[in-house]
Order: C-alpha cells, then structure tokens, then sequence
C-alpha cells in the first residue's frame, strides 16, 4: 500500500452540513471515508468510458413473464452472450413478475451494448446497468 | 450567501493521482469544486427512499476479502436483515476481489439504510444500489 | 413370487447405444435387469419427504432451452410458487444448454412435489433435488 | 436428431405396479419418458468416473456462520479455485444459518476435489454434490 496524502476542501458551510447530515445517516465513521467513496465512484465511471478495458457490469431487469415471448426473447440474448454472462439470478416476485440479475464481465464496450439491448427489449419495465470494475484498480 | 468552510481529508496517494488526472480531462479548476460536486450529486440521489413503500432493490458491492474483518461484518450485517434479503449472488472476480449482488424487499426507508449500511462499510471498494419497484406499480 | 409383465419403450438411438455401454461395462446381463435395479434405485429415494416439517432444497436442472415451450413451463410453475421459491440462479452453459438451481423452502412434502414437477418436465435433460434442513434441526 | 428405437422389458409385475404409482406421483406422461430419464442420470454419475471429461455440478452446503472462522476458511478456499466456480449463491436463512449452492465448472477430477474440500471443512452441518454434465451429450 502507498503513502497517505492530506488535502483541504473549501465548501460552503451549508452544504457541509448537508453532508455531514447525509454521511451520519450513512454510518461513515468521517468524511475522509465518505469523500474517498464519491471519489472511487466517480472513477468506476469513467473507467467505462474506456472502451476496451475489462469490466464487470451487472444488469438489474423487472419484466412480467406472461408478456408474449419476452422470457424467450431475454433468454435467447443471454445465451447468444454466454460466454460474457457469469450468470443469472432470478426472483419470482409475484405470480407475474421476475426481478433478474445478470452478471457480465468483458470489454466495456461489449457489456454496454449487451446491456442497453437487455434493457430495451419491449416488455421490460425497468432495467439498470450498474458498472464496476474487477477491482485491481481502486485502492 | 453562507461562509465557506475549510476541512483535511485524507487519502491514499496513489488514488489522489488518478482523481487529479480526472478532474483534469473533465476540465475543474481544482479540487474543491470537483468534490462540492460529488457532493451534491450524493444528496440527490438521498432523496429517494423516504415513503414506506414496497420496494425491490439490489446492491452491488466489489470488495476484497482479504480486508480484516470485512467478509464477517457484511456477513452479519446480512443475517441480521435475512428477513428483508431474499438472497446473495457471490462472484469470485479473482484471488481477492468479490462482487456480490445482495437482493433485499421491503420498506423503502429500510431498504434505503441497509444499501447505505452495506455500502458504508469501511473497505468496501464501490457499492451501488438500484432501486425498482416489485412491479405492480409500473406500467 | 408374482407374475411377469413386460412393457415396451421407445428410446433416441443413440441414448440406447449409450446405455448398452454403459450396462455392458457394468456386468449387467441384459437391458431388463438394468432398469429394474433403476428403478429399485428411484423407489428408494422416494422414502423421503412424506413428512411436514419445514425444509429448504435445492433442485438442480440442465436443460435446452430450445426445446419448445419449456423454458415457458418452467418459469410458469415456478410463478406459481412463489412464495416457496427463494430464488433460481441460471448458468448459460452454452448457446443452447442451461443450468439452472432452484433454492424451495417450505413444507417436506411440498417441496418434494415441487421438485419432482420440476424435474418431470418433459425436455429437461437432468434433474437432481438436494434436501437439506433449515439448519436448526442439525447439530 | 436420430431415430427412435424400441424395446421391450420384462419385470415382476408388483415392482412395475410400484413403479407405475411413483411415476403417476411424479407427473410423468408414460413409461418411457420415465426410464430415459433413469437412463440418463446413470449416464450422467458414469460420465463422472470420466476423469478429464469437463462437467458442471453444483454443491450445496448449509452452515452456520457463527463458527469461528468458518466463513473466511470457505470465502478463502473458493477464491482460490476462482476460476472453476462460476458464481455461489447465498440465502440468509435465519440469523446463524446459511445455506450456499457453488457452482462448478471444470475438469470432473478437480471439481471433485474441490467439492471434496468444501463439504469436508470442519463446521459444515450439510454438504452435497450434484454432478451433472454440461449438456452437449445428453440426448
């Protein structure tokens, strides 16, 4: 591990104390902790920009099975990306709705292309990409 | 218009540098700015969660278990919320590093402070939650 | 001693050859006496599950999801029990071939009846039911 | 796909009663469709004996994560064979107990090992291994 840095931040004391609001109810022990989290997330993000860099992404969908062949069209495209596709978690919520999770790891621009055609396939009523990294490069 | 406040924080030098070379490529002036706003992108993603609500969410969390204490303390703080997590999907990314996918229902406010409880915990590399609704509610 | 019967069954070609192999390798005298030691084998395993107590399982399924209908039949009964259903991780294993393990909890009988509901689909390839209690009872 | 044979069995007519009342309870359409499944699990467990074929199984293990350091030991011992599991999913069943379904892919002799080593780890209440195959010679 390397060397620890110190900086100051000036802000205005009334959006400190927002902060400072929100970082207590989210049990950060300082905000040291807590600006290190904005700080690493905003680095997730922009790692996606990077086109061929492996990531790993994963893909939250709810979908009513009964709409016509919509199980089928999902299942089709995974498998068409298996070899992207770690897995799969499904949640029968109801006697209608599933919450799936898929899990992709692959070249960035890869998984957001599998992505935004799992969460746009007509029938799905709500779909979120959320991107990561493989961990190696945040500290 | 409120006075400025002025505080230190500190942070592990080589992750200084990447967020130096981000800002930069984003065009920021300095620091400050970039972290005022990571904050206030922070507070307004706090607005959601505040009804009582049915809801249906997942947690994203990369780790590394090797972290003392880590793999037990979001272990327990897992168990002691089985009630509200229906279940965990594990990855392991590599010798070190976890992605793991927790799916948790129920209230919204106490879906909301057990994602910030799961996110917060110190050593936690990047954690996101998304938020949907068990599905009833969309059309 | 009671009487013999005798039934046909019509079988993929390439199945049989399989099994004559298979039985041949195994010492069995003829294909008769191979599938009456299965079948002995399945009413064994029946033994289980007659019982109320609370359980959790696992049933494990491969399957092609090409096959007509049958990702549709399955995704339908696990719908419609939901509330034992804790969730099902899918594995694409390939273009055509899944995997996929359903986690019950409920009632021994219950889920027993599930399981083999499951299994019993006609195009899934392999089945397998894991009982397990919910941990209280062992020691 | 190719043709279809035919053949005929002959077995006490008490154990085909048998039989018949066990396939009735299990949902199967006749006979036939019930025996090409015996035929294929016997084929799936003799693939296994296979050494260096490459097979998926699942391993399911219950236990409770309160035993001192039993959580690191299987977080630690599945790291290792990152690359054989594909993804381990977790349900928090009560505040001690957990149960975990592993899922493996890889050659028979090493998941065997593994499997071996997970089920085997002192403070694990329950363990099973479900081997199965990874579709493509199953007919």
């Amino acid at each position: 591990m390397s060397d620890l840095s110190r900086f100051g931040i000036s802000i205005d004391e009334r959006l400190l104390r927002r902060f400072d609001a929100l970082i207590g109810k989210k049990g950060y022990v300082n905000r040291s902790e807590a600006i290190r989290d904005l700080i690493r997330g905003a680095l997730v993000e922009e790692d996606w920009g990077d086109d061929d860099r492996e990531t790993v992404a994963t893909v939250t969908l709810v979908y009513d099975h009964h709409t016509r062949d919509l199980s089928d069209k999902l299942t089709e495209q995974q498998h068409s990306h298996h070899r992207e596709i770690i897995s799969t978690l499904h949640i029968h919520l109801d006697a209608r709705h599933c919450l799936e999770v898929v899990v992709i790891k692959g070249q960035a621009s890869r998984v957001k292309r599998l992505a935004d055609e799992l969460i746009g396939t007509k029938g799905v009523k709500h779909g979120k990409l959320v991107t990561s990294t493989t961990g190696q490069n945040l500290l």
